[in-house]
């Protein structure tokens, strides 16, 4: 108990799960930085059991508070909340990263990390200024993808690389000449992409390996996810085929 | 004059784009189905410019009319509505085609959309029950990508086969054999995808080229936008390179 449920605003020390799937994902994969979760009182069946047992488990206090989710949920279908710690990890220096500089909306980034999931590329930096990844639309559209990475912010491009090491990367960009499509990537590395609408500083044109994903004219570009989707794929098919 | 303004239903003959770039990309793709432009009285410069230039050429009516903003936008940041006609296309049939059974989300089916158009491949069948692909949020995410394809309902896969021919066809399943990754794709050909919840029925296992994108074990599937996307990139890299 002593927590109060709040809406979270970014500088808040705790986020949390929406939904029962989520919060079981949270509750297998980072038990330890759950506080406290909550279940409405309409919740049965196999995932109110899975919660009971994680949460018995792990030693993490539940309560049926159905005013707690009036508070912190707007979507009717919700039924399961989980109060989690907010975290940052160190990157791991001998594995690929991706890096978004100043990405800017919480369910592109959501789904960007389950897609470095699904590629099992697990270290993510975050050029600030951005979005929050600890926004509960972020940890919602992740599908839980959230626990499972490191993830640390950084101030800058430079600071990432002091902080990593140097090694290779290869940013993404419209105006590069080189074609990701059978790439002979470099591993560890690092695939780099920009912001939503205004990409990334044209001075990464002269840093790295800068790359493009060919399409056509009738499009300007390709959505972000899609973007870093499609290259995590490339980037990553000889280990999963 | 003559049109009131009112808030879309699944059922009305037409539908609307929301936001000055949308709008000009009606204009300039399908300015024979636009009815009516409105203008919010705070839209000045170059896009108020291009969209009277591409409204007197067309000889398409506009007003400033803040009313109607308030009746059909939610966002504070729109400026620009174009009434259009709902029109429905049949499909080229010596073309490649993506066919989508059942999608449920707006905002996937028009990041979809997106990604076609990126790949140059312009015709979409879809297989009902759906989510409405005039739906002012599908139009949206598509960032005009809408009026670049052709698009026509079906009531059974089967009804979409005798309508366009026998021909190859890839169902993406998590079932599915044999890998997208360097598959010898015939053209023209069709890629299939299941629901985003359910997938695939499984009877499509027996059918056509079942396909799988590989991923790690650690999440259950890519979002939807995202696994039609790849193998979009995949299906067409030779034409883009």
């Amino acid at each position: 108990m002593g927590y109060t449920a709040r809406r979270y605003k970014k500088g808040n020390e705790e986020s949390y799960t929406l939904g029962t799937t989520l919060t079981i994902e949270l509750l297998k994969q980072k038990p330890e930085i759950c506080k406290q979760v909550y279940l409405h009182s309409d919740l049965s069946g196999l995932g109110l059991e899975t919660i009971i047992t994680l949460c018995n488990k792990n030693s993490i206090p539940y309560e049926v508070n159905n005013k707690v989710f009036n508070v912190l949920s707007q979507k009717e279908n919700c039924f399961a909340i989980g109060i989690f710690e907010i975290f940052q990890s160190e990157l791991v220096k001998n594995t690929d990263h991706v890096v978004l500089v100043n990405p800017s909306n919480n369910g592109n980034l959501g789904t960007i990390m389950r897609s470095m999931c699904g590629f099992g590329v697990k270290d993510l930096g975050i050029i600030t200024p951005s979005v929050d990844i600890f926004d509960p639309k972020t940890v919602r559209s992740s599908m839980g993808a959230i626990f499972d990475l490191r993830v640390k912010y950084y101030s800058s491009f430079d600071e990432y690389l002091e902080d990593v090491g140097a090694r290779p990367f290869y940013p993404f960009m419209l105006q590069a000449k080189s074609s990701l499509t059978d790439f002979p990537f470099e591993h560890p590395s690092t695939l780099v992409y920009g912001n939503e609408a205004s990409g990334l500083p044209r001075d990464f044109l002269e840093k790295g390996y800068p790359l493009i994903i060919n399409h056509s004219e009738e499009i300007d570009s390709l959505n972000l996810p899609i973007a870093v989707s499609i290259s995590l794929y490339e980037f990553t098919k000889k280990r999963f085929n």
